[in-house]
């Protein structure tokens, strides 16, 4: 690194949003382009914020009766041709290994796109009796799935991290349950730690995940106006526990079959992230994620470093064993102004700049990354005014976030006005819709916008009266939107 | 699950240790064999031991300066090439991706058999001045290498899960230490979490990793008397920086070659760790890896039932939120013999048995799983006195051991003594040696035996003043042992 010129961002997140992100994921130093196309580094900047969202799902999962498990990497390809004859439409490109050491396999192995084929014949076998269920799995591991687009870190590389969830249930009851509860669990993780407001739908029924019964999803909006698919939740029916034989003994010694849930969450996440909260100063990350929540910057002179320094270094010291993550950076080297600029590229929430003012006066100044607003505040019980601040912090970029949603939303009633709509603003544009794939197409067609989800109560009463596009009854409401 | 005779252990740990491993692996529900050859599911009561195995390595990783990172799972075959152009003998095994989607690659990529070659050339991106250094990553992954071998779950499995970590430093003493760091990391893994004594020591030059300067291993003895290479740290010297370009610019801007170290350690760990210190009732587990460290039965007539169960849960509650991992076992169809069976086969440490007595004299009577010992206590202050007695259960395990490995080093001054005395006990033997790899060959050929380790000090005087093989001047002291 030699100087200001490399580390700022260069690019316009308003004006070039692809490139902008581009620049932020390796300026910030989350990720590197692999050899392979299609493939990235994962740095420890990135990865630590990937931890952080694990760690917070992880807990949760546990707590509500989800246990981890490790299948195999590979799946022999007349396990994935058993989940095609269950699921109409089933087709992954995958990554196929062909070749062991020297030799030719004799049955060609898949690099696991999703591990329903190989999970649901060991459920099968483990799951005999009522009292085996509910069983709830899960893995937390990286999948392939050989897509030929363009590199774009989080959002489209062929390998990613991903959890997925695969439970079984005694009834349908059960596995509804399951299915909100992992969806409610996702929300919470884009509301509470991602600072990210969710909104919560089912897809419809043409782009549900096959074999699904019903498909949920949390989509988020992106500051260009695309959604995000940021998490998915199934209620599979009992069509994968009837294609791999998930039967149980009721109490009655009565045979049943067991109804499943699969549910999963990708570093996809990192992505909508990044694209939502960071800037053209570069990334913007929630206190809850941020590897450093807080670095001191003291600002001395040579008549009065001594003071200066001791003073941010004990401060320091306070706000870690008050359990705040805080990087001193009292580096020699570095001025304060490139200091400012590396950490505001770096995403560390709150700064702390310490001069000799701040000693004299027994005081400490307060910056926020998001929007660079300062306030001096006294010393005295800085352990707990940081944590306000940090607090605040993930409140201000919520209240962005919600705000640029809830405008985001908007009304349409005939074809030429959801065209319109989205093509001047973007966003989501709700309509009555009579539920045939069919009136989707026109404005796939012209514009690439889709349905991207239906509420999640399907009772709920549709907006309007009539199909926007046809002008039959309407059966529910869509929300179209162009979507990554 | 259909009663007793289902859920026992039928095989003798001491008379068939490798049917008696595969069916603890088992029946405890620690894993499965996949339906393609080589590989195995972790089921969730084994990859919980995995999880536990990781948070404590992990915190000491990071406390020492270590950052996670994620690497691609594929590596291009040049890029393996290059290894194989630095480091001699170096020819992986591995599982080759020759198919995406529906197109042959134009490269072939091998699913990682370890990182070193996909890493290095990043290291050696990122690393320009001395301020960038040390630097050191870590990845918990997969990796696959295609061995034709019997599987072993655990032992012998084509994909297994692991740590790498890799390291650069300015210079040796910086290397050095870190190769040291880690080994001593591992060795604690192994005393205060698995209640396992290790041995500590280098691999002779021969046996040493391919491009490593010092290959220092953590050996452990097993009942069988085999070693298993529990843990491995190497220093690597400047080969792989030079190799790969890993310099900076010391302070005075001269360009220097990095030092670098890799290190890992694998779920092999696990299998020493049942392999160690179950019976022949099931699993033992020490409790700091027990996914329930306590299991509290109430024995009820149905005349008690009420206050039996009542004063279980209490007690239950109160370890519970002391922090302890307790499971109240108040299954009204399973008798207390078979729950007793039950959580034996499955390792829990500590069993609580609470019957009417008990309630009356307001006391529990804990039973040990290792040996049966059986102490009735107070109710008054129970959770210190189970915290107590699990630190005694892990003393036991350890002390067993320690034991059991004390008796297994022995000496020998000559080819056919080591050949008789490993022939007739197994275990160790230590002798003096030229350090010429021909003097290993006639007890390889003869029994198996290897030289797994020579003591880690380098000046350390050889036990003996010749070799015990070929009679010339000894170098140093060797080990034999049959090995895993
Ligand atoms: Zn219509
Ligand atoms: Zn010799």
């Amino acid at each position: 690194m030699s100087g200001e010129q490399e580390l700022g961002i260069t690019e316009s997140k308003e004006h070039s949003p692809g490139e902008w992100y581009a620049e932020v994921v390796q300026k910030a130093g989350l990720a590197d382009y692999a050899p392979m196309g299609g493939f990235i580094v994962t740095r420890p900047r990135g990865y630590a914020i990937w931890e952080r969202i694990q760690n917070n799902l992880d807990g949760w999962f546990k707590n509500t009766g989800v246990q981890n498990a490790y299948f195999p990497l590979f799946i022999p390809e007349s396990y994935l041709e058993k989940e095609k004859d269950v699921v109409e439409g089933f087709d992954p490109e995958v990554a196929w290994v062909t070749h062991g050491g020297h030799d030719e396999l004799e049955e060609r192995l898949a690099v696991r796109p999703t591990s329903e084929s190989i999970i649901a014949p060991f459920m099968a076998q483990w799951t005999r009796s009522h009292r085996d269920l509910p069983m709830r799995l899960n893995q937390w591991c990286s999948v392939v799935r050989w897509e030929a687009t363009e590199t774009k870190p989080f959002f489209r590389t062929k390998e990613f991290l991903w959890q997925e969830g695969h439970t079984a249930h005694a009834d349908e009851d059960g596995a509804w349950e399951e299915t909100m509860t992992r969806l409610d669990q996702y929300a919470r993780l884009y509301e509470e730690v991602m600072a990210m407001p969710p909104l919560k739908g089912r897809k419809p029924p043409h782009d549900k995940f096959p074999g699904a019964h019903t498909t949920t999803t949390i989509e988020t909006l992106m500051p260009d106006g695309k959604t995000v698919q940021a998490a998915t939740s199934h209620y599979l029916g009992t069509s994968f526990g009837e294609a791999f034989d998930i039967t149980y003994a009721d109490a009655d010694e009565e045979e049943n079959t067991a109804h499943t849930t699969s549910w999963g969450l990708s570093w996809r996440a990192m992505g909508a992230l990044i694209m939502t909260h960071s800037d053209d100063q570069g990334l913007v990350l929630p206190p809850a994620l941020a590897p450093d929540q807080v670095v001191v910057v003291p600002i001395w002179q040579e008549d009065n470093k001594d003071e200066v320094i001791d003073y941010a270094a004990d401060l320091a010291a306070e706000l870690d064993e008050d359990g705040v993550r805080v990087e001193l950076d009292d580096r020699e080297h570095r001025n304060p102004g490139f200091k400012y600029n590396e950490h505001e590229l770096h995403g560390v929430p709150l700064r702390v700049e310490i001069g000799p003012h701040e000693v004299e006066d027994g005081e400490a100044t307060l910056v926020h990354r998001p929007d660079g607003e300062t306030e001096t505040v006294d010393r005295d019980g800085i352990a707990d005014t940081v944590t306000d601040h940090l607090d605040t912090v993930h409140a201000k970029l919520y209240a962005d976030a919600e705000e640029t949603l809830e405008g985001e939303i908007r009304e349409a009633e005939s074809r030429e006005e959801i065209l319109g709509t989205i093509g001047q603003h973007g966003g989501y544009v709700k309509c009555g819709w009579c539920g045939d794939e069919d009136c989707e197409e026109p404005i796939k067609d012209a514009i690439a916008a889709e349905i991207v989800m239906v509420p999640l109560d399907r009772d709920e009463e549709p907006i309007h009266d009539d199909c926007a596009i046809c002008g039959e009854d309407a059966e529910e409401t869509a929300y179209f939107a162009k979507s990554y």
